[in-house]
């Protein structure tokens, strides 16, 4: 069994026609004022329609989000994405435009509506451009019937379709012993996260009873421990769909580990191209009651502003780091809190090491561990970023 | 009966000494590197020596506010202030300091040492340069003796020496039938500021029993309410002495004015110096089951980044709003929530209004209305600010 994660990201040989038996096509439907391409299609081949999809905690969530849901029954023969417009707070001409979406898909494939996924990233609070939005499908569903949509030129042109301030495509595969895990995101999001939603397809020729266990456990120490600005979109969405091409069936730990493995790929890509990033910063919490109490704490302080900045200002000014996990809402001893930055002590049992002001924070990558000193077996690892001006930039500066 | 608040700010008519019977110095002990005044001393002459304080909910908190805590029985004679070192994070040299800080207070005045509080404002982690703390007090107990610390100029010494990152001094007064209630302040913080430790001293020359039940309530809608950054100082201290000079026992409802009138006043003053600011944003939540769901919706939407860019950006981005609010742990109706910018719908139902994106924000003060749609009579103000290329600038290029 050779197992492999290939970290190349925005390749040709990497995403979601990784697979056999997935198709993908991109388009520029006009959607997207810069007249970028925005609008993608993944279809699956079969034989096996098999899928699981996770959605945003958000209460205020997108229509195509809604219908998503809706459709979510375990099978998903096509994905269709837009980015542009979110389709979000719409009202019922949003869920009327995400479900006309489904349908004209739906209709040009030959399948049932209810198995046709639909995503929407973008700004919230416009109606979609219904007329664009059709011509788009149309070209889509021709496309995908060509030899060229299972090729990776057109993985990689369907992850460059749903990309919205995000700087770069992102893509990961996974090769298991005769089968194939592949995927595709874009933005940053999904418990906690953040700026842009946060679109991910993974697909698979594997054969696999159920996928949902294995997506949700992968997520739940992936995509949700990445958190950019504590921002949880109304759009977020990750949908796996196996087809069975195979004839594989990995054992639940393998496809485990693979699901585990793309999506921790993908949610680094994430997290290194979030908006403004200098900085990729990796908050690792022990010393808790529970991993979920470490969890808590560490989003607490990947939240912290005054963090942020010392981060982007590479100032290891540790006295925010207690300031901030000091107000997180799980068990901790005080007076044996301690901190490192890049493996050098900075803070032992909430009193200043020695050497403390000289650690040096310059590099790109800052490595911080807090241990809350209850002795306790918890630990969790968070992924946020610096505060930089690019962020405030690019968020006070376009409506997006 | 005459009762006005008097907004003037950093003027020498208001501040600690406007009561009768209260002292105030200032001196430049040399511990700010900047070389400005950075200690302080208030002084009650009696006859009545009553007083009530709240303290920081960080459960890191500094070893002045360990000390002030144990010491809060009821009573304080004197409180010595230092801005420039926190004294937290120092371990038990820090504990140390901070009683010898009070120790050498008494001993020059002739009172206890628990009857005097200490509160201290600035860098984490570094130790205090008690010779100079020693040097500050031995000035500052001279100095109090003078006729001249009486003044109101001598009030205002004494909350320039308390400043930090603030550009302006901040007091208040109110003026009763007989009383007055006076006050001074520096930093932004309580229950959820921020940035920099929040150092509030109010003096009365009322006679009261009891203040703590006024000064609890006052403090809760009023500085608990400024939420700048989220992140919470491990020094955070509001004290409030009476002590009965004006021989007028104000009526309880009187004396809930007038602390909450100079608890209002300053937490404005707070949040319109905040670190950066270019906008100050008032947030009110309706529509909830309780005022405390509002106020935890409220502070949700005021912690949220990308909201925060768009006020800094003046862009009535209404989506950023619905996204924020929607992620609040309280009861809501998603597709019943109602946003207005500055008086004019933005969202009705959870869907754009007419010119949303037309509404001009390009004021100073932004008032946002945020209905949840419960149907419930909750209502809560949060006051914020906008997140801006300067909060970026001062809280990653010093450590501060």
């Amino acid at each position: 069994m050779s197992q492999e994660l290939d970290p190349t990201t925005s390749a040709g040989a990497t995403g979601v026609t990784a697979a056999t038996g997935f198709r993908a096509a991109a388009t520029t439907a006009g959607i997207k004022p810069s007249g970028k391409s925005d609008m993608a299609l993944v279809v699956n081949d079969g034989p096996e329609y098999t899928a699981a999809a996770v959605f945003t905690r958000n209460r205020v969530v997108a229509s195509p989000v809604k219908l998503t849901r809706a459709h979510n029954d375990g099978t998903f023969r096509a994905v269709v994405l837009n980015a542009g417009n979110a389709n979000a707070c719409n009202g019922e001409q949003g869920d009327r435009d995400a479900a006309a979406t489904a349908e004209a898909v739906a209709d040009r494939l030959g399948v049932d509506a209810t198995d046709v996924a639909v995503c929407s990233t973008g700004l919230i609070g416009d109606t979609l451009p219904m007329d664009k939005v059709f011509n788009g499908v149309d070209t889509l569903t021709t496309d995908i019937r060509a030899d060229a949509a299972t090729s990776p030129e057109s993985a990689t042109a369907a992850a460059e379709a749903i990309m919205t301030t995000d700087l770069v495509s992102k893509q990961a595969v996974f090769h298991g012993d005769g089968w194939t895990l592949g995927g595709m995101g874009k933005g940053v999001g999904m418990m906690a996260p953040s700026l842009a939603t946060m679109l991910i397809v993974l697909t698979t020729d594997a054969h696999v009873e159920d996928p949902a266990p294995a997506l949700k456990a992968s997520t739940e120490v992936t995509f949700d421990c990445v958190d950019i600005d504590g921002s949880t979109s109304t759009n977020d969405t990750v949908i796996l769909m196996a087809n069975g091409a195979s004839g594989v069936t990995p054992s639940d730990e393998e496809f485990r580990t693979a699901v585990h493995a793309v999506c921790l790929d993908l949610a680094k890509q994430l997290q290194a191209d979030a908006e403004g990033v200098t900085k990729r910063v990796s908050i690792t919490v022990t010393g808790t009651d529970s991993d979920a109490d470490a969890k808590v704490a560490a989003r607490v302080l990947g939240r912290d502003s005054l963090f942020k900045c010392a981060m982007f200002g590479s100032d290891p000014n540790w006295g925010r780091t207690l300031a901030a996990v000091g107000m997180a809402p799980v068990a901790m001893d005080p007076d044996r809190i301690s901190v490192s930055f890049n493996g050098q002590p900075v803070c032992v049992n909430a009193t200043g090491a020695p050497g403390a002001r000289d650690v040096d924070l310059s590099g790109t990558d800052i490595d911080v561990l807090v241990d809350l000193g209850t002795g306790g077996e918890g630990k969790a690892t968070v992924w946020t970023t610096d505060l930089s001006h690019d962020y405030v930039h690019i968020n006070s500066a376009y409506s997006s």
